[in-house]
């Protein structure tokens, strides 16, 4: 059991059980308190500068932000299974969903929802409008971003986009709701959902 | 001449001749007219929906978003040399600083530099101290972000920095000086930096 997630259930980390149980590699959780500040301890701070979860360890590899985390457990772990290998014609459009969600969904759709004003043009993550545009064009042919094939990147962009959907942080466009209705099917995100229960029992937030 | 980068100098795809040259594999360029708006064209929407640039195509595969873009040519072409092995300790850290940029930096610098209003504990790319903090402790050893071992992550993480203190966008630290005039003193830099100029001349733009 050498994964160790560190995790809150109030977190980012949440998702990464999910992608742990699509990767089904062993692992072990390890409660960092958020609400007691915990994530801003030595000991974390030590992992991630940036006091922020979800960060893995994995024997003495420490990976921070929710992408990295992603990309290296199914490269490590499921190569070829949840990641295209390296010389496979998709791995280009692979990694690209993999990186879209923190580098554009999450900031556009802060932006969105905040009414902040920049230029699209000179944001790395352009309008809301052609965010929507884009994952509608992605997603409406599915089932998944790769066609045929779920990959890692399904659990990154459909982790955001879950959230955004429950939040009301992005319109509800058809394909988007199909896709989240697809993923929540999936055996692995449930199991992910009832060990997330169980943490927040645990901690007396059920 | 199988790698074609759609390009414009005034868009990020300015530093992936960086990219290209720290890589080695040869590449053309398609100069993309953004002034012209030549980015929202059929063809360039065909192969990035979000409308903006850089895109490469390498023979039938396409891949958008900087971070992935250099994540891949890494991969494809300069495994073990400029990004760790599948199974080498630093994997996962040279992911994490690949996305650095895109998902932590760039938001986070421009919410900053905007005034926006946010709780940093929601953001992924959480307050603007502990992203200087996070880079300065990275950095202040260096000379590269894996220590010894310059990878395309500096290419990423570098491109970023450098831009932010040009335009007065982050704190013009010690260690940031240092690490970009490390940067600029790398040959691929410069011959990108020759190679874009050469290009604002083509468009009447010198």
């Amino acid at each position: 059991m050498s994964i160790v997630l560190y995790h809150h259930p109030y977190s980012r980390a949440a998702n990464m059980i999910w992608a742990l149980e699509e990767v089904g590699a062993p692992y072990t959780l390890r409660t960092v308190n958020l609400l007691a500040g915990e994530h801003k301890s030595p000991e974390l701070l030590a992992l991630n500068t940036m006091g922020k979860l979800p960060v893995i360890t994995d024997g003495d590899a420490v990976v921070s932000e929710t992408s990295a985390i992603c990309m290296y457990l199914a490269d490590r772990y499921a190569l070829g299974r949840l990641s295209p290998a390296l010389d496979d014609r998709e791995r280009g459009a692979y990694l690209r969903w993999c990186v879209y969600p923190s580098a554009v969904i999450e900031p556009g759709c802060m932006a969105k929802g905040a009414g902040w004003a920049y230029k699209p043009s000179q944001a790395g993550w352009g309008s809301y409008e052609s965010i929507v545009q884009t994952l509608d064009t992605a997603l409406k042919n599915g089932p998944w971003l790769l066609g045929d094939r779920f990959t890692m990147a399904d659990v990154l962009v459909g982790s955001s986009l879950r959230w955004m959907l429950r939040f009301k942080m992005i319109d509800a466009v058809d394909s988007f709701v199909a896709y989240a209705e697809r993923l929540a099917a999936r055996p692995a995100l449930q199991a992910s959902e009832a060990k997330n229960a169980a943490v927040m029992k645990e901690l007396g937030l059920g």
